[in-house]
């Protein structure tokens, strides 16, 4: 793995579409991976976990948030831990758009290098 | 340390004020630490270094940013990734407010556990 480029941008660049209607953004340091998420009103990411701690903070919008079977509604602002392996979801709101920002660490080396789309 | 708490909030509760005119707020998790910086404007965050990778996002506003002594202004969507032990500092510039995320990983125990100021 090259050594992480010192200045980036989640703004612009490459995305990919995990999901309908949910964009991924990717930035990547030695030590962990900061991913911004666009969510089309209602859109949803399923079900799923991942080895990797998340750290996930809300920038807009409200989600339907699922930790490991328990789900709350969360807004700009509120932070959800996710410990490595905890199976989580996330649902936009029907009305806005939403976005979050994930910190999984360690790094996760297959966003960023796999299926990615380029910002048109 | 104690489990970190699966909700949290980096948009109430407490913050400390590291430098005049620059509030922080932290969320943890086990692996990393979440900081939001919100900079009036002009405020600045003297050069310092410490054993954590950071990986910083500009959420708003422009600051000039200064790693390893090259200057650059960065704003919205822009992403610096700092090495562990490379002296850095921020300033916002001087007309509107900035605000940027820092991920510090591994986590940072000394922030949030002192010098905490409750919210009014």
């Amino acid at each position: 793995m090259s050594e992480p480029a010192a200045f980036q941008s989640l703004a612009e660049g490459s995305y990919d579409e995990p999901f309908a209607g949910i964009r991924r953004y990717a930035a990547h340091g030695e030590r962990a991976t900061l991913l911004r998420y666009t969510f089309d009103p209602g859109a949803g990411f399923p079900s799923h976990h991942h080895p990797q701690e998340q750290i996930t903070l809300v920038e807009a919008g409200e989600l339907e948030f699922t930790l490991a079977g328990e789900t709350r509604r969360v807004s700009k602002g509120d932070v959800v831990v996710v410990p490595p392996d905890v199976p989580h979801s996330a649902r936009a709101c029907f009305d806005v758009p939403a976005s979050l920002l994930a910190v999984l660490s360690p790094r996760r080396d297959d966003i960023g290098a796999v299926s990615i789309v380029t910002s048109p």
